[in-house]
């Protein structure tokens, strides 16, 4: 069983995804029962499924056709989501999350899926999966809702690390070029850097020298280029990948978050005030919901490590039903186009043409 | 006529706010109406305004009562939203930005209010204002609407410098608070430091020296220290006042307002999808209308440059005259209360017992 490099046509043999079932907030009877949501639409997804055998097999027999394309490795160990980063690489062997990663790691997996502890599975996936040659800093590349005509952006890094510099940025324009080209289907992406004003003169010295870098690389590796971009561009139609350091790209990010869920309660407030509002939002019920499918986080469900040997999508850890079938979807998606080996050459042809790393900054990373 | 110290009891006195009328995106006719609606409201405001006087005489001639409260002091030059900051300090005194400012400067207002470029005005408040003793680096301070009791929480710096070290950051706190106080009439405001993580060793390292000097100055300036904040903290109720650098609080408060933007054309979109959608809304339409005013940027209009000789008051540059007249209603409401002064005592009593600052950094601040 290996994953198709066939991505002209969906449907044309199978793909393996590894999935650790434990670690979310609501345990393993949610991952089941996303997996079983994804494998009703998608015969040719086989699972490689992580955690306490005796449960896991519990729940798999309940889905009706399951278990056929369900291959359970017990794995005893549970990471929580309190665990410090530091423990799990020390103590985690025996965790269904250390055993979906090294299903990838052998070859048995293209992809892992997990709800678990963000900052666990990062530190894990590095050490098991090792970084692609040529990658200096992993990220990690999220959705986000947009005015683009396919409905989403691609951003990264939002918090695999919260340095980076002109050559890490470059590398993320790459791997986030290559992830829109095969998560979004976008021949030649439209790449924009964030920073604090449009104007090239602007921003920090390491923005500008990134500036240049990502500038001088977008024929070579099939990107168009559009300079900086500002925060209002993140939902926007400026661009398709939106390219940032980890702690701006985590805050930005989770600002939107809180904003959307923000305006989502007031609304529904506003809905409850009087019985004419109340019978308005009985009336608007299906438009409603249609907006809220559109920006409904569950649906954009997955956040997705790049620069490692394998593929990791981080699913939220409290993924429902639709979160863990919208993060497997994903996943599926990525394998069934090769993306993984695609991402690799990607970043090894650009590596020849990267300017060296300057030696004193080396020293600061890991 | 000098603004009152009473902040005990609204009007008590008289408060001069000088205006800058020109270099707004709709011109002075914005401006005068804007102050003409608040002049209505509040009859102890006066104005100096500045801009082209014919322009002006025959504006404010057109609004009943408005010439009585309102000085015109002639300035012809009009500083451009592409104007470089650079330039305006070089060639910008004959300018109506200019011209307001001095105002300030000489003791005849204690509040600027501009709808202009925001890079020049905090170019030339800088010059022209000086920037408190004690003060490194001025900062911007907005309103966000928050699920605080209040309906907004204080952020700052959204943009006057992209950098920020840890006695940078205290002084953004110290502001900050004081702002809190005099603005949303909070007696003793929760602070929180931005970052990616909520626990004391996660983030940069400036962060974690900011995170200590700004718990230990927490009783003697009267706030409440919350620790580190994430970005879905700033509309949300874990605290009032959220210190970070103007870069990453730049790229958030034009996240918000591009993620709250969409949010609202999808809405909009929502409810024009059939006739029983459209029917909804007109039932809906006062429940949205109460939505949409809560949220409504134009109503949280006012940037406040905080840590110079004076406030001065930044209005969006689209602002029409609901934005201006919020904008004039937030710099009365600084300007009775005394905050200038208020804020200048805070900083200058805190600076006694701050660290000495680092000679070796100390050259990279202007």
């Amino acid at each position: 069983m290996t994953s198709t490099q066939d991505h002209t046509k969906a449907g044309t043999g199978q793909v393996v995804l590894s999935i650790d079932a434990m670690g979310g907030d609501h345990g393993p009877a949610a991952v089941v029962a996303g997996i079983a949501a994804s494998a009703r639409k998608n015969p040719e997804i086989r699972f490689l499924l992580h955690g306490r055998a005796d449960e896991l097999h519990r729940l798999v027999s309940k889905k009706r056709g399951l278990a056929e394309v369900c291959d359970i490795r017990d794995a005893q160990g549970v990471v929580r989501m309190d665990d410090k980063p530091s423990h799990v690489m020390r103590n985690g062997k025996d965790t269904s999350m250390w055993s979906a990663l090294d299903s990838v790691r052998n070859g048995e997996a293209t992809v892992a899926v997990s709800c678990g502890n963000t900052g666990a599975l990062m530190a894990l996936s590095m050490v098991r999966l090792r970084k692609l040659p040529g990658v200096n800093r992993p990220a990690i590349a999220i959705l986000w809702p947009s005015r683009n005509d396919h409905g989403f952006n691609v951003m990264l890094d939002v918090g695999a690390d919260i340095r980076a510099d002109a050559r890490d940025l470059l590398q993320y324009a790459l791997m986030g070029a290559s992830y829109a080209r095969n998560g979004l289907a976008l021949e030649r992406p439209r790449v924009g850097l964030l920073n604090v004003g449009t104007e090239e003169h602007k921003g920090r010295a390491e923005l500008k020298d990134a500036h240049d870098l990502i500038s001088r690389q977008a024929d070579e590796a099939h990107y168009e280029f559009v300079g900086f971009v500002e925060g209002g561009d993140i939902p926007g139609n400026r661009c398709d990948v939106i390219v940032t350091d980890g702690f701006t790209g985590n805050v930005a990010l989770k600002t939107g978050e809180g904003t959307a869920s923000l305006i989502g309660d007031l609304l529904k407030e506003a809905f409850a005030y009087s019985p004419l509002s109340r019978l308005a939002s009985l009336l608007a019920l299906t438009s409603l919901k249609r907006l809220k499918k559109r920006i409904d986080p569950r649906r954009v469900n997955g956040g997705v490590f790049l620069g490692l040997n394998g593929t990791v999508v981080k699913s939220h850890g409290s993924a429902d039903e639709t979160g863990v079938s919208a993060a497997v979807k994903l996943a599926f998606k990525l394998a069934q186009n090769g993306f993984g080996d695609k991402l690799a050459a990607r970043v090894a042809s650009a590596a020849d043409i990267m300017p060296e790393p300057d030696p004193a900054k080396d020293g600061t990373h890991s």
